[in-house]
């Protein structure tokens, strides 16, 4: 905690000149103003932060994110940056039909790289949390040749989690949020263009539908998961933790207009932007059949008993050639 | 969850060869079998883990531990070097005066490590875990160019926590654990030689007093803090916090045999290590006069009001000119 920190540090500084405790109270400042918590204790600056829990269910997750192989620079500004590492950990608990309510944010970095970077790095991540509520209770600094920043999310269950392995024969397969838009800003970005901006837009600073896991959960769902991977990966996700097969009907799956710019540019099918990308965080879940879907909630396939080979995920009936999201070694 | 991995992958197969998902089956089994944790409802393999908490405080705290920076492949093994990344993190729960239940693991390592290498730092992770009854419950895997390691410990707090920020002037300081031990190791090992073993050994796989951040709670610690970045450092940390001036005896600190001979070895003064040292994790709080220090707690100080430069330490009522401890940037 300490002294007082200046406004902002001078337009040049690095992290170097701001050093680790300069930067600490920054950041913490800025936690502060932005998105403190509630039922937070002891914020951070101490040992650990102290939180007030009601009694009932914590959920847990955390997720690593390196520059270069999540996030570029170039593609995306500090501020946008932060939101994503921000809402990609909030889309966890989302998943399980929680309610984010604390995170921590480790943040390892060059010593060359501007201190304005970092804290406009922290200033979108605790934007994002405030949207929901949540608030940055604690956190670390040190330096690395890479810009790497682990977060981890604690949220509230008021109902029980919704798991992956959950899903039943006969149940519904149901999306809620965009889903590929984001695929598909990377892709324009990857070939070194900046449009469609709105594509661009989605994956510099995705829209979870941060309520859609809680309306899933409230009514009835039997398994959910954040599409992260990649839709189809993540419903095999779902298939192999249930034991079933999950069939994706590809005419039920919006592809919005400029999805099909991308691929007439590009020549690639603009479905496999939706049934490969991973971006949006939208949510997927299964329903026992006859459920009325909540708000947002599309259905998109069906569950059924798993296939002479197992578990696992067709569309339209039949095994997909094509990509089904990506794989981190 | 998946498949179940075989019992172990081939001797020299890396972490490409293993896949993500492969390490996850790996990792999870590991975790499964050495320390399950209590009150883990969902433990890792779903969207987050889910805990089951008791009405009360919960206590968070994140480190980031960085190849070449915290850590040296050559210097120690990795089952060691799991054991001293779930160590840094116990120990901040400890400096609480809690109990640590739960802690996550991000893993970012080269396509190219060795899947062994990683799996036998899950195993000393979690080993250590399992020494004070705690368990893995979640993680995130990924590459980068250096294993980079972040861990969040959550712990429960049956009384208040201790915070850095309660030391009042009459206090006493206190000290308990090793202190200067793993600073003497790393300082051999920085020049090569790998004796004497106590020191090396101390630096490899620290012994934190895990107990007495509990004991020290309940015997009225007024402010305590575990040493990380060195003993005067930490006590400057806490002497900030407080607003107070903190005086440290000299004469009262232990130094032990082998640091007298990394001393004369080296031509170091030995008190430089118990002064400026900090990967023993070693826990320093503050009482007020009179308290019986509970078992293997040694005053070694104590608490004033502020000087006329503020609030500060000082080493037998003067200013210390050598190394306090470490920074980050």
């Amino acid at each position: 905690m300490g002294s007082v920190p200046d406004a902002l540090p001078a337009p040049d500084a690095t992290l170097a000149d701001l050093g680790e405790f300069g930067l600490i109270d920054h950041v913490t400042r800025i936690v502060a103003e932005v998105a403190p918590g509630e039922e937070v204790l002891v914020g951070p600056g101490d040992d650990a932060a102290v939180l007030r829990v009601r009694r009932g269910h914590v959920v847990v997750s955390t997720d690593l994110m390196v520059e270069g192989r999540h996030f570029r620079k170039d593609w995306a500004d500090a501020i946008d940056i932060g939101h994503r590492a921000a809402a990609q950990n909030l889309s966890d608990v989302n998943a399980m039909g929680g309610r984010a309510a604390w995170l921590t944010v480790g943040f390892a970095a060059p010593p060359t790289l501007p201190a304005r970077w970092a804290l406009d790095f922290v200033r979108g991540f605790a934007e994002e949390c405030a949207s929901v509520g949540a608030g940055v209770v604690g956190g670390d600094v040190t330096s690395s040749d890479k810009i790497t920043v682990a977060v981890t999310v604690l949220g509230a269950c008021t109902v029980s989690p919704v798991l992956r392995s959950g899903a039943q024969p006969g149940d519904v397969l149901a999306l809620c949020g965009r889903q590929g838009w984001a695929a598909g800003g990377l892709a324009v970005l990857g070939r070194g263009f900046r449009s469609p901006r709105v594509l661009v837009d989605a994956y510099r600073r995705p829209q979870p539908p941060y309520d859609a896991g809680q309306l899933a959960a409230d009514a009835g769902a039997t398994a959910m998961i954040d599409v992260s991977d990649g839709l189809l990966a993540d419903a095999a996700h779902v298939a192999h933790a249930s034991g079933v097969g999950i069939d994706v009907t590809s005419a039920t799956l919006d592809i919005p207009e400029p999805l099909l710019a991308v691929g007439s540019a590009t020549g690639a099918d603009p479905l496999t932007f939706v049934l490969g990308g991973g971006d949006d965080h939208s949510l997927l879940a299964t329903f026992p059949a006859g459920t009325a879907l909540p708000e947002g909630w599309v259905r998109i396939g069906a569950v059924a008993d798993p296939g002479p080979d197992g578990p696992g995920v067709t569309v339209d009936g039949s095994p997909y050639e094509g990509p089904t999201g990506w794989t981190h070694f």
